[in-house]
């Protein structure tokens, strides 16, 4: 069972995540660490089963499964233990309740989102909406995020196609400050502030880079990084639960198209994204607006950044939306 | 000139650098980039002062310069233009009015803090001290951050022994946040959440690495990383500049001391550390605390820090202190 302690300084929980830890002398060898598995060592890849924790779910194709989710091997949070909270003086802290999953997006060792049929997307946000829904149903859950890390340099040595989803049993500092903050601005303005941003972004248009009936696909006027992408559906809706399948298949559609131009512009970039969403049970239904941010890794946050919370961006976000939108897939 | 913007949904300051911005096509080719200059090409080693800006100070010693300031010959920030703020409907920004520069710590190409003469580093935090009290009498300059990224991984490709300083025309949000929630801590609980962490940590040993008359080096109770190290004063203190000769002597030796243990016990990791203090000038003398936090990079943020703001640490805050207290040096 991992922990959860809170950092009263730095204002955030940190997962310990004890079941994983590594003995500290590990740290100095983990350098020289081993290749990734190739396809034929891949826990990932049919005929690994397995090598994986037992199934939470798996969608049957023609010629075998097309996708599972499994529970995460090296989990951060499980299903065991309470959610109680522990303080000892100031010291606050909670078992590792959660639950930590997989998603295996395809069974084909090395074919990326860029280059999947579009059908395969549409399975994969289907899985995404499934688990987002069921873990939501544990009223010990408070906080779902769905993420993928893609490539060494966005924090992943496996090469097959995966996701994760980690459900957190409580809501994240940074999600209750920014939600603060989006209150006030809904009391002041009269209006989310995503809806704004969006309103904002269609009139500049110098930083979209593709939209459609349901989404808009555009790099932020205050891009963190070079490249950095917001996906933002047109409908003023708090959660990605409430997704439509209208929308599900055309936010598949803007997935694939930007992440293929990622993928032929800039030379297949380590990239994560995350979906940022309030859950299905949310009150914060005014003023809150759930949307994708994908961050290629093009650059390393160093000392400034740590010290600051501020970025610094090595590009210009309108020249960087013009590159995508003249590449082509 | 680069250009500050301010991102409202993620709730910071992002320095668009402009001058050093890359064009779209470049960030492709970058991953094949060249290796970093040895030490016969070092723009940091004696010989190379051409290669620098016009140095903006300098220590002498028997046999040439001992350490040089100089402007970042990529500097994100200059001393150009106004530091206005301009707004565009919801879009706000400045012109990257400030100072970024970079301290050259020794004529010396590979010798790094952990292997300097005590001397040496007690000169190197005497420039820093001198740089950051100048830096501040500019009244247009709100906050001052003095950091060192050491290694790849940590954000750096010279390998020359350097650190930097930015000087912002504006305080960044994240410490404006923090200093709140430090405000309204002391405001409850009559005391500075850093002198009381302080205290906590004294009281349990366990997490010490290092005590000394006027200093104690220490892994945090959360955290957020593996053998994530802050170096706390003892004297309650709001700003780096206060601080007295003796501390700056006793900050040396700490500092000396745990970069040695790092290289020893860890294999020469990648790491940044940061000087988190306030302004000379700084009202909040009550309630904050300036600090140094230390964070090798043995772990890499992805997707779910990047959703959540929170941290997953694959150590145990308690073995790693143990494990340092016992690396010899």
């Amino acid at each position: 069972m991992s922990e959860l302690r809170l950092n009263l300084i730095t204002r955030e929980w940190v997962i310990i995540a004890t079941d994983r830890a590594r003995r500290p002398d590990e740290f100095a060898a983990q350098r020289r660490k081993q290749k990734p598995p190739d396809a034929a060592g891949c826990p990932f890849c049919p005929g690994g089963e397995e090598l994986t924790p037992d199934e939470i779910m798996r969608i049957e194709g023609e010629e075998g499964w097309q996708l599972r989710v499994v529970p995460n091997k090296f989990a951060t949070l499980s299903g065991d233990g309470s959610h109680e909270q522990y303080r000892d003086g100031r010291n606050h802290s909670m078992d590792g309740y959660g639950r930590h999953e997989v998603v295996i997006e395809t069974p084909r060792h090395d074919c990326y989102i860029a280059h999947m049929q579009q059908d395969e997307v549409i399975r994969l946000l289907r899985a995404y909406k499934t688990r987002f829904d069921i873990l939501y149903q544990d009223a010990d859950i408070e906080h779902v995020i769905i993420f993928k890390n893609h490539g060494e340099a966005a924090g992943t040595s496996l090469q097959h196609p995966h996701s994760q989803i980690i459900a957190l049993p409580m809501t994240p500092m940074q999600v209750c400050d920014r939600l603060d903050a989006y209150r006030r601005y809904a009391d002041e303005h009269g209006e989310c502030l995503m809806c704004a941003t969006l309103a904002d972004e269609l009139a500049a248009a110098c930083r979209i880079v593709l939209e459609s009936e349901y989404f808009v696909t555009f790099i932020p006027y205050a891009a963190l990084s070079p490249f950095h992408i917001w996906i933002f559906p047109r409908r003023h809706s708090v959660s990605f639960g409430d997704i439509s399948g209208d929308e599900l298949r055309d936010l598949a559609r803007h997935m694939q198209h930007v992440l293929a131009k990622l993928y032929a512009g800039l030379d297949n970039p380590s990239f994560n994204y995350v979906i940022r969403s309030e859950s299905p049970r949310a009150s914060a239904t005014e003023y809150f607006h759930w949307y994708i941010s994908l961050v290629p890794r093009l650059s390393q946050p160093a000392g400034f950044e740590l010290g600051s919370g501020m970025y610094i961006n090595a590009s210009i976000p309108e020249e960087s939306a013009e590159f995508l939108r003249h590449v082509e897939v």
